[in-house]
């Protein structure tokens, strides 16, 4: 190695010790007499000096020309600082320099290498090797090395085997688009991009692995939203002979795992929730229940006071908003401006102030009075002081708003912090769910999802309210991860492709393979997958997975250092058969 | 679970216990008054039985229904066996059946399952989640899961960090051809599939992230010859701050920490041998080492003699086969046409036997007497009963032919065993070499590996002797790694881009990032990468990588199994803005 020792490495038990450092200029400081100089690496930072009138005058001059990110080679002796700085772990000691040889140069970086910088999104993309070096993108990286390292450590104690599945597999027409990739020895035809292992590792299982897991790419050409990766990462597992509780229990115990080794928390069990119970009393299939603020129906109490909104409604429903009583006017017409966008969807909504002094103030006075107000706080169990907020209309459509409007007072009122983790799983979510687009039921997970035994008999009558042995793993009101105890036969898979409106053809073309399987000695299975930049940028406390993936690409789906996807020859063209339209 | 113990683990300690167990049927055999059933899983196979007369008679017929490979649960109670087998694990019990449910059924698979099936090839691949059921062919994967999982400690344990590079990146035209994948978003513009993560390792060690590795899939749009596939897998390595001695001694740890933990073997240091040594002495710059009969050049003592053929031959070279001189005039012959084969491309074979009575015998008795054979003998240090085989002709081929013929003869007098293992760096590889077809110099390595700074003034007067730091591990003949101090500054970069025959503007438009990174102060660093397929089947001392990998693909590029490539929608082709030529 060119160094003996890395920047975050020495401490005072080291003084006097002769070392050579290597890393990148941070910063100097020249005070004249002294001339200090931060050297970074990957592991800290270390303070060097050199004295005027002491130190080498050529170090000196050598010194002086330094710029910022210049790499450079080290050598000195380790002393005790005269004012220490305890905020950094090499902050007792400092290197007084007796050599230094510039490794390489550097122009001035587009923006600065600090813990806050003053690069915009752009700038920061275009010099991701720049922006790599700021320690929060460093460390956020490391979080992810770190999470992927105890997920495997976990997995293979359990006795599971990491088995690496295709990239090059084949299109489907069902989910999402698949990337697709031209064969050049077998022109008009082409690969596609693997979705998920799902088919690859339930034949797995038919082949006895028992136990899969791997941490692997996966691919969408999804138009991006926000914070959605063309190409993004599962920890994906499958296990056989198994019941949907050992499901459950292993995989809760991975995330335990992860926020004891990674986090340091001891987390508690993970609650669990139906699907019902989180639509009727969170609005959400994914419920963020770092805090409570449930929902509370009040249909009964609001019906028959004159007031047509309540009356012809499907559903009353309402939160209590702790301690905001207080709200302005202001504030209460921006709930209302918000509850009305067009991706929220509520008509109106209605509120009730409990005041400190015992009485009631609401929207819709003219139609209740102060006892009528009073019973429908109780069944909040609202204190003085309290806000409630309340939207009626068609039952689906106005949970999910109300849902909306409690994570954004969830917000408002600072019950989201970021570094407090609370678990869930949800599960019974329906089998199928109706697509108005498509006019037919679509599968909620994917047609390798087994439908509970005991509601079989609705597949016909009922479809939509057959529930599945499907659960969600969610935290902090993100789901995090999905999966399903799988069918395992070849009539069930068959009457589930019926369902879904595939052809004996289409399904045999597609899925001709798995369902062949079947037939074949197929074991009872199941899984899930986690979203692992997801759970990464979790664990950091970090709203966006961006810096949680080295190189990521753009919501254009463009990676714009490398500036791809780019043209390519006319000669590949014609390899692979295939033209560009005009 | 629906088990209590897996098939491999009851042991003559848990006789009497009652016990659960699921699996595959292996066979049955009914006797009539007994009937077995060696059931199956990952972990092992486990004998149960049913006795006429003292089983349930439901029982009895159930099990007399049970085809290969059913899927079943079993409960029962665990008894000693009168006959014991030693030869399995589970060797000393059986277990007395109480229960049996049949978990699925199996039609008759198309080949067997066993340790050596009847299946061919093709049948194999198609039903390639059966052929994964076979023993070798699981033990093989969980060889290759467990290589994994070593590396990672290993290279966990030097604080290298995992980071993802991606997948979707940008087409270069140097090097292999790339699968490209088209976007939608981007109509006419195309991502491609990386041969290598070489250009973002780099970039990462620009970052400062000093120590990297990943263990990633690879893509190559090649003419498939025998044992290539079009995506595989490398253990990818780069290192900042360091010397080639670095990289030589942290990787060679590796490879010795894979034989010991994998293996249970300390091989020893790895020896050094310098690319201009093996081709001198073994016609390669892969020698396999397992066995000596290194190259004897004899010009001097053969030259004048009459014998035309030496004579004007730029190069007389042998090799000493021990104890072959029995060897009859087919074997002869045999070995003659053997050298004779366009792909190896020698003239003629000369032959000196070393009769066991002193005297010699030769193809050469015209030209040579017996003092003059005795002479050209005592170079080889060659005993009676040893078999001199020369060549002679232009230097560099002639050492290729003679290499060629010296694993034959190493194969034939069996000293090739799967089960030896025998490591060797080679070093100092030229920087580049000539490509007669495109009549330039192409990069050895890649374009980015660092010439000499020795060399460096060679450059332009003699560029074919220029030598690199660059660095293979060879294993039994087989590179199963190569790398390369890198060039970490631009100007040398450029240098590299114009020996090429890169433009400025193709240097630019190709890599102008990678280029422009190493203005920003990119540190001195260096890598390396492991051909992971290649290596685990080293390991298992297979010939072929096809069983170390789950789902492989055909010589053609075609996953038979799920049948792909195959065609994909108007649809699709349409909204990716690209059509199938005619």
């Amino acid at each position: 190695m060119l160094r003996t020792h890395t920047c975050g490495e020495l401490r005072i038990s080291e003084v006097n010790k002769q070392v050579t450092l290597t890393g990148w200029v941070q910063r100097t400081r020249d005070k004249g007499s002294l001339l200090w100089i931060d050297l970074r690496d990957r592991y800290g930072v270390t303070q060097l000096f050199l004295e005027e009138g002491k130190s080498d005058a050529h170090l000196l001059a050598v010194a002086r020309k330094l710029g910022r990110e210049y790499v450079v080679s080290v050598s000195g002796v380790v002393s005790e600082r005269v004012s220490k700085n305890d905020k950094m772990p090499t902050g007792e000691i400092e290197i007084k320099i007796t050599a230094l040889e510039i490794l390489n140069e550097s122009k001035t970086p587009p923006f600065t290498i600090e813990e806050n910088t003053d690069g915009g999104d752009d700038l920061r993309m275009k010099y991701r090797y720049l922006d790599l070096r700021r320690n929060p993108v460093r460390e956020s990286l490391q979080l992810r090395h770190k999470m992927g390292q105890q997920t495997r450590i976990y997995l293979d104690g359990l006795n599971f085997i990491e088995v690496e599945t295709p990239v090059l597999i084949k299109s489907t027409p069902e989910g999402a688009r698949d990337f697709v990739v031209p064969s050049r020895m077998h022109n008009g035809e082409f690969y596609a991009l693997p979705q998920s292992p799902q088919t690859f590792k339930q034949l797995l299982m038919v082949s006895g692995f028992d136990r899969y897991y791997q941490i692997v790419k996966c691919f969408r050409d999804e138009d991006l939203r926000a914070d959605r990766q063309p190409e993004f990462t599962q920890i994906d597992c499958e296990m056989s002979f198994i019941t949907q509780e050992d499901i459950l229990s292993t995989f809760e115990g991975l995330v335990r795992h992860l926020f004891k080794t990674v986090k340091g928390i001891d987390i508690p069990a993970v609650p669990r929730m139906t699907y019902n119970d989180a639509m009727t009393h969170y609005g959400s299939d994914k419920p963020d229940t770092r805090f409570d603020m449930k929902f509370v129906e009040v249909n009964e109490v609001t019906k028959g006071k004159g007031f047509i909104v309540f009356d012809d409604a499907e559903l009353v429903v309402g939160i209590c908003a702790k301690g905001c009583a207080g709200y302005t006017r202001k504030q209460l017409d921006e709930l209302t401006d918000f509850v009305k966008k067009p991706q929220i969807g509520a008509k109106g909504l209605i509120y009730i102030r409990c005041e400190a002094n015992g009485t009631y103030k609401s929207s819709v006075d003219k139609f209740f009075d102060e006892i009528e107000l009073a019973h429908i706080a109780q069944k909040f169990n609202a204190q003085p002081g309290d806000l409630l907020l309340l939207l009626a209309g068609e039952k689906e459509k106005t949970r999910k708003a109300l849902g909306e409007l409690r994570l954004l007072m969830g917000t408002q009122l600072g019950l989201r912090d970021k570094n407090k983790f609370s678990t869930l799983w949800v599960l019974d979510f329906p089998l199928l769910e109706w697509n108005e687009e498509t006019q037919r039921f679509h599968a909620m997970h994917h047609p390798f999802t087994s439908p509970k035994r005991e509601d079989m008999h609705l597949l016909e009558t009922a479809p939509g309210s057959v529930r599945a042995n499907a659960y969600d793993l969610v935290i902090n009101g993100t789901e995090v991860g999905g999966g399903s105890i799988r069918i395992h036969d070849r009539p069930t898979q068959s009457l589930m492709f019926t369902h879904l409106g595939f052809s004996e053809e289409e399904a045999k073309k597609q899925f001709g393979f798995l369902m062949e399987a079947f037939e074949f000695g197929a074991p009872p299975h199941g899984g899930i997958a986690f979203g692992f930049d997801r759970l990464c940028s979790l664990f950091g406390g970090a709203d966006s997975i961006r810096d949680f993936i080295a190189f990521p690409k753009n919501n254009a789906g463009r990676d714009v250092m490398i500036d791809s996807p780019s043209s390519i020859s006319s000669e590949q063209l014609k390899e692979l058969g295939i033209s560009v339209n005009d």
